[in-house]
């Protein structure tokens, strides 16, 4: 269970019509229950490394708690697939405030869309962090490089806490937004400082991203996929720069270029 | 909203260190709330097409319809992202048994988990339906080609309904999730048999499309992406085909490879 290797699965591999029986290497899917204060939260699916991080990653993410002090106790039982968490506060299951949708009139040109939970944490960024594209092509080229998994089973995302020149700390998941909620846990467990720090991902920049992106206080989220538009609108409004299709010596910058050496010469 | 076009971003795309301003597409994200019998019951976010199909299928994934006919009305809001359902019978939403986790003891080799709206509705598939090797590449190039949003907007997934040497109807989504509830809410909607049909998808194939695939009832999934081990371990047990990596002339059969015509020669 601490990693996410597989036995194989035998399977029928075909090149054109020939076959051949192969041991494959899958990647693994695990169901993970968060009770919280005693009554049942969530049920994620996640890979089965790094559960910890990930459960005080989606309690951050779902804006039940803000730092890692709040948490009293956190167990893990690994083999029936479950997270048991205290916290300090009470909690009101009833009124289920995370899940309820605002809708904001405050912007000008477009409709635009926040979940109750996300307007108490979303916060505008005002990271002065800066990089060329020389590193951004670098980090990202490190990332795929470190990412042995996803070359052997195809099935899993990364995502990446990086300063200027290095990757600091990889977490891989089967869900996008499972490896950023690691890499959110990682960060308030250790009580590490974002300011002088930023996101590498593989996955693609939806809203829901976005505003991960903008709870954890990163000032930079580079990519290798694609955005959505309200991601983009997101982002502008946040202050947070936008890299997507980060692939080889290529890569767009959607948002807030003043953060890309070589975008504003 | 009929469409997911959208207006371009500013965007300043890099080729190695030089760099271009241009006006890019953007994959269109919408939020939509489904209001179900006056409650506010979830939201999603979405590409704004085929909103009818998605909520319907939506329902019937999580196990609140299993036919059209338990709708009495639907109507869409697209101005201010809200679908207004009615359905005859009443739901108990203090219950919330759609999130409720049952892990089965039913399995020999793995520990397994369902949700308990998926062990109503999951179901074991004895479709006789047969491919050849060369049927799929076919199918799965012509699903490609027909992804002209995909190419320009690289943000996108697809889900088809196929016969044997077409395919009959696609549906995109910025989610994969969304894309096959699409096709679910559209085979509902016009009592489209499924017997005789299969699915070609361009998704990871997680527990949660597996059993979408099962509750839609078809045979065979055939994507171009990367199945998990717990999908590939119901894939077995509810007796579904699963083809993963299909691209080009080459293909993956994981489960039931009796409906590929070559996999048993």
């Amino acid at each position: 269970m601490s990693d996410t290797k597989q036995d194989g699965w035998e399977t029928i591999r075909f090149d054109g019509v020939s076959k051949t029986v192969i041991d494959e290497e899958i990647a693994s899917e695990f169901a993970l229950t968060i009770v919280l204060n005693g009554e049942e939260f969530a049920t994620m699916v996640c890979s089965p490394n790094d559960l910890q991080e990930l459960v005080i990653g989606f309690l951050a993410s779902e804006g039940i708690i803000r730092t890692f002090a709040e948490v009293k106790t956190i167990s893990l039982d690994e083999a029936m697939g479950f997270a048991y968490v205290e916290i300090y506060k009470q909690i009101d299951f009833m009124q289920q405030d995370h899940s309820k949708r605002v809708i904001g009139s405050c912007c000008g040109k477009s409709r635009q869309f926040y979940f109750k939970s996300d307007v108490k944490t979303a916060k505008t960024i005002t990271s002065t962090i800066s990089l060329s594209v020389t590193q951004c092509y670098h980090l990202m080229k490190k990332l795929q490089a470190s990412s042995e998994q996803f070359k052997r089973t195809g099935g899993v995302h990364n995502a990446a806490l990086a300063r200027k020149d290095e990757l600091l700390t990889i977490r891989t998941d089967i869900g996008r937004h499972n490896a950023l909620d690691k890499i959110y846990g990682h960060l308030l467990q250790n009580q590490i400082p974002v300011k002088d720090k930023f996101i590498v991902f593989s996955g693609r920049i939806s809203s829901e991203v976005l505003l991960k992106i903008s709870k954890i206080g990163a000032g930079i989220l580079l990519s290798k996929s694609a955005p959505t538009d309200l991601a983009l609108k997101l982002a502008d409004d946040l202050g947070i720069t936008v890299i997507g299709f980060a692939r080889g010596n290529k890569m767009n910058v959607y948002t807030h270029p003043e953060r890309i050496l070589e975008a504003h010469i």
